[in-house]
């Protein structure tokens, strides 16, 4: 329909989270009438708490419907301020923080903020899509750094990170908690990151989403490390904590004068976020905790029996992640003896047909970034944020079937 | 706080929109106590309609919590297309609509989208300052154009756009029902901007975010010209037409190989707009219309006041709009008078003391972009969307004392 249009040429530098794909198939194949098992689903299947739901009907009908501040309502970023600085053992004031339509605006915004066009940026792969995309875009240099499978989690390949860290490199983007891996630093390995950012006087943007999900132990925050609070910008977001993917409420808490830029950029992209989802979300701070705790404790059950249940198939084996509600079975010896070879193809093919001759729907370690030279293993990544318990058990029953015939 | 932190360099291209700047003054007074006239504001002080709130409540309690598609849901593309179609003359599907939060977000997505670096984009003045804003910082070349005030109203200068337009012109930015001067184009004047478009190959953003506030006859979309709809991306918005500017919901109409560019960046940006909020907005669009009819109502007599008593202020002229809610009042000779002399420096002056005098609050015309050369006129503008009758009738006495002493 329109005439002799080719987009932009920096449209072909913006990637996508190709994870959307695995979601269409799966409606395709609802459709057809088939039954779907979405372990691909990064979202949740589980009601936002009632007395957040309530305050935005309260708010709404009180008029709050008319624009607010661009860097949010000062009674919500003092809410958040003090209650981000309470959980990392840190003061931050209201000029700390921006409010923002959901948690992912803060990547692009905090590399347009300090990254400078061909300046390097380290992020993490496997990792969140959007991170290479928004660097790429915006005409910096991605560095990826990548992890390695250990006894009981993943850990980050240190020395390859301070192997690509050159005068050019500006900014870090580290993930604890991570997405797709579910995997933390222990504490001496946040100290190295850490150490690495103070030495090449890197600025970094720590992505927090779910630093509130957790089923033992207490998160920590980078930013809480000496010398890290100035140069960290955390990326919060209301999403998981609360259940609230859909209403799009996250917040930048940072250095004043990274924050002031953010909320310039938010002058010129959104104008402010919703005027009474952000009085809303001062009650999912500082309101009735239990919706909250019915959450984290719904996912406790369900990471319980996935995680048993994968390691019961032969082939397959999982650790169990004490944050986030994502699995990251390492498949290598199930697809292999499969007859599936190694790489990327081979293990799109193994998803795809699982899919089709199970219903039984995840993603797989290619949605989440380039491999890196180093990476030998298949890694297949499952969400139990998206089905309930009885589903997972009886898609894990289809899938030890298909895998051990 | 932050540690050597320098912003990127694209941050300095970055505009805002000053007019903040005389909220935050109308603030300070009303601190102190100090009545406050807010002709300034853009925002309504008029709630949204109660059909709409109900029905953002009951789909937040139905569990519309979680995200939806980068789009926006299939259900609001598809209401939208019909809505915005049937109101132009135009057909649109589902494949043409790109919902976004807010109207202001499509102005630097069709940017990016269409616009390479250096590309020169022409875009009016006065006008909305986000445009020259995002032109600027994603390096395009701005090439303003300018307004004459007519008998009646405010003509386009179109010879002035034809001398600026050579082979490196990509797009035009065209507002009718323009902000600030509320001015449309007569059908003579929008075949000329269409015939423009066509003979240089310009991609056209349309910004019609007033198009349903109107007092009298009927709007028209250049996008409904012949050769027009394949080459112009219709920036619509919900703020005005239904009183919902805080909850940020608007949508990109137009061709749809632009409205994939424009998704592709939603991904990347905010992965989609409120969930529950989009499925309110159908409401909105195909329930009952009597809020909306209301909100004209409303401001039609406000408009009716507001102008009868400016231009009962010697040395004030200001034509009645049909369209939009700002009125755009010639101050040249109330303000020579006064003592105060030619241009910008002189005319802020004028506002501050007649705000600091009186409480009457109001923008100038250099709170929309730069004056091109050949502006001899001094104008203000009052916005009567966020003051009521009695209040505009108290407000403009006293603008009235203290311009005629």
């Amino acid at each position: 329909m329109s005439v002799n249009f080719k987009p932009a040429t920096r449209m072909s530098r913006l990637g996508t989270e190709t994870a959307f794909a695995v979601s269409a198939e799966c409606a395709a194949l609802a459709a057809k009438g088939r039954k779907v098992y979405p372990f691909n689903l990064g979202d949740m299947n589980i009601k936002t708490p009632q007395n957040i739901i309530d305050a935005a009907t309260k708010y709404m009908n009180a008029g709050k419907t008319g624009y607010c501040a661009s860097g949010g309502i000062a009674e919500l970023r003092e809410a958040l301020a003090e209650d981000v600085g309470n959980a990392r053992g840190l003061k931050y004031g209201i000029e700390n923080v921006a409010i923002q339509p959901g948690g992912k605006p803060i990547i692009g915004k905090f590399l347009m903020s300090v990254m400078n066009e061909g300046d390097e940026v380290l992020y993490p792969t496997p990792g969140y899509p959007i991170y290479e995309s928004q660097i790429e875009f915006h005409q910096g240099k991605g560095l990826p750094y990548g992890y390695t499978e250990g006894e009981k989690d993943f850990k980050i390949n240190l020395e390859q990170i301070e192997n690509l860290i050159t005068k050019k490199t500006r900014a870090l983007i580290y993930n604890n908690g991570q997405n797709p891996l579910s995997c933390e630093s222990d504490e001496k390995e946040m100290k190295q990151i850490a150490k690495l950012a103070i030495d090449h006087n890197l600025f970094v943007l720590s992505d927090e989403a779910y630093f509130d999900i957790r089923y033992s132990g207490k998160s920590k925050s980078i930013a809480s490390l000496p010398g890290m609070q100035e140069r960290t910008v955390i990326l919060y977001t209301f999403s998981k904590k609360f259940a609230m993917t859909g209403w799009r409420l996250g917040g930048a808490i940072g250095p004043k004068e990274i924050i002031d830029q953010i909320i310039k950029l938010n002058v010129n992209d959104e104008s402010c976020s919703p005027h009474f989802l952000q009085w809303a979300a001062i009650d999912a701070l500082k309101g009735d905790q239990s919706g909250h705790k019915e959450i984290v404790k719904v996912l406790k059950e369900r990471r319980d029996v996935a995680v048993r249940l994968l390691n019961d198939i032969d082939g397959i084996r999982c650790y169990k992640p004490e944050i986030a509600f994502y699995l990251f079975p390492n498949v290598t010896q199930a697809v292999h003896r499969l007859g599936y070879k190694k790489g990327k193809e081979e293990l799109a093919r193994f998803r795809v047909d699982v899919l089709q001759k199970t219903g039984v729907s995840f993603c797989t370690r290619d949605h989440f970034g380039k491999r890196l030279p180093t990476e030998d293993q298949e890694y297949i990544r499952m969400a139990f944020s998206g089905i309930n318990v009885d589903q997972i058990e009886e898609g894990l029953g289809k899938l030890k079937k298909f895998v051990e015939g």
